[in-house]
């Protein structure tokens, strides 16, 4: 370095950590910027968030943005407190779901201890071990995705519970879920990001055991996934810890205040959400018509088999060539899969249309 | 855990990782619910955000907000690769620059190496190795917190140089620091919080050496401390390591959008920063002139000693009791001090008012 004035990238790569140079990120979805595109591939919700969230974006004064913002984010969580009839205290707001559970790897989690999660499951809980140099459990779930209990006996410190679970969109039995809760000596995030579509909750587990956290996302049923807003839910404990680690001002003041207009329209999220599973539900029963494989979704979004002789890359492809982006994933248990998120009804009767072509064209 | 229904904090305690649990996490400056306090505290702007800044709020649709925001905040990269005349692979950007920081004690440091800061300095440095669990050297500014070359066989592999420092106001000699980068082995993270106010930045160094790399905020001279912004300028080599680990979508859509809105407004950022910079300087020969010992700031705030027979904690409750918020620090070194934040002309005027009339009552 002495000699080399000149930025000479081989050696600020040796100034980069050992663990962190050759890691892969995490990959988020495509965000095209074409905009003629029919977006399914990032689960975003296709109907835009409440009014009273434009209208609190609309009260924005040039003193919000001056100031330094509440740095516990105490008016969102008093909402949210109020909302799910849980202390203050038991309460957390994060940038995002993301930010809450990278925090967790770093507030549960002595060195040397391991980080569990089911397989297949959100592809970030690998990256988040990774950066907290955490060796992993893989608990690889049973036939057609089933829940397989974790072991209890095996080192680790923490739990990712994905539930409904993605990228498969179903939910696991409860009964299971808390039995595991009980005899688990780590803690049990459930990352409930698609709670809101789905028949039931886990808040009472939360309520019941101490080990217990929830987290969940404004992203998907409040439409705000610009917005980065997540929230966790557990024991004053956990929550104090992860307290003590975030960012001073991990929330800006724009985020908080349209997370409590958002939170504050229950009715209008609710509405929202019935009208996706009502396309869903329909869009199920046309895509089985079609040959396809499906599993009984409780998100916002369907994973589904081709029918046999149309592989889920070529389908993924030929959707693409026709200006519809649905997501696929080449892990191999994965790959013969597709994920398609709910958007519009139109957004689906097109699919459904491009579907009718390509398996025309298939037969050809 | 199997038998304890309700919520057992004792139990959730022993959940958390040990250097968590009776850590002190980083304290903010108060953030005053009552409204009628002139607020010296934080080292706000007390100027608006440029115009262009609300525009850019007014223009956000729903739309969106529902999409999930570009997640290397491109857009934003490629404004500030402009204006500063650097590759776009060597720009990152941070929800906040105190998320820069906390990245950097995750990307750049192995595990048993050292995490470098002079004392007195920003006060998060320390919090956040103890969050990374690294142990620290801590190098002690010489007489009248000047300059002091820090050791090179300490163990590091991370320096915290702020430049200008805080919470002293004052900028370090331009050839030591340099000659520090040149000779360190590990990464000097220069934290340029403060530094539009400044005489001199420390660009040139993050061009001449690959081990260095800035970082600044939105908060002080863009009038943005409630949107938390910050941005890193360094070798590719180290900026593609904060990507790597950095949560997936850290920086919001509003975030985003109106810091590209702010950071093309130079003008107005200049204008605003001249006169803070102008009663800066009244202000500084009006306590003189008073009896203070001050320092020479290229801050927006000034770091000062009452008059003998005034402490700095009296001081600063007095003014507390005539609605002006200014900061003191307990540390033994930093307890003889006050740090006030330049405020609007007639927010000095009403501290010099005040301070007058406290002065008044000690001779009574």
């Amino acid at each position: 370095m002495l000699t080399d004035k000149i930025k000479p990238d081989t050696a600020a790569l040796s100034l980069i950590r050992e663990g962190v140079r050759h890691m892969q990120g995490y990959v988020p979805g495509e965000q095209p910027i074409q905009t003629d595109l029919i977006k399914l591939n990032t689960n975003e919700n296709p109907y835009p968030p409440s009014p009273a969230v434009l209208e609190a974006l609309r009260a924005i004064t040039s003193d919000a943005l001056r100031r330094y913002p509440p740095p516990m984010s105490q008016p969102l969580r008093t909402c949210i407190a109020e909302i799910y009839d849980v202390p203050v205290s038991g309460v957390f707001c994060g940038n995002g779901s993301d930010e809450i559970l990278a925090l967790c790897t770093r507030a549960y989690v002595e060195k040397g201890r391991k980080i569990g999660y089911f397989d297949p499951s959100y592809s970030l809980y690998p990256v988040l071990a990774s950066i907290a140099e955490s060796d992993t459990v893989e608990v690889t779930l049973g036939d057609r995705f089933s829940w397989v209990d974790p072991p209890l006996d095996a080192g680790m410190d923490l739990f990712f519970l994905t539930n409904p679970n993605a990228p498969t969109g179903m939910r696991f039995p409860m009964d299971r879920i808390a039995l595991f809760c009980e005899r688990f000596d780590g803690v049990v995030l459930i990352d409930e990001a698609y709670v809101d579509f789905a028949e039931e909750d886990c808040l009472t587990l939360c309520r019941r055991y101490a080990n217990v956290i929830l987290s969940r996302s404004l992203s998907k049923s409040y439409s705000l996934a610009g917005l980065r807003v997540g929230y966790a839910i557990g024991s004053p404990a956990l929550i104090q810890a992860l307290d003590t680690i975030k960012d001073s001002y991990n929330l800006d003041i724009v985020a908080q205040r349209l997370a409590v207009a958002a939170l504050t329209d229950q009715a209008y999220m609710q509405n929202g959400v019935r009208r996706i599973r009502k396309t869903r539900a329909w869009f199920e029963k046309e895509m089985i018509a079609r040959g396809f494989a499906l599993y009984p979704s409780e998100t916002n979004f369907v994973w589904c088999k081709p029918p046999s002789g149309l592989s889920a890359p070529l389908y993924v492809e030929a959707l693409r060539l026709r200006n519809i982006l649905v997501r696929h994933f080449t892990a191999e248990r994965l790959a013969p899969f597709v994920r398609i998120t709910i958007g519009l009804d139109t957004h689906m009767e097109q699919l459904l249309r491009e579907t009718d072509a390509i398996l025309e064209e298939k037969h050809d």
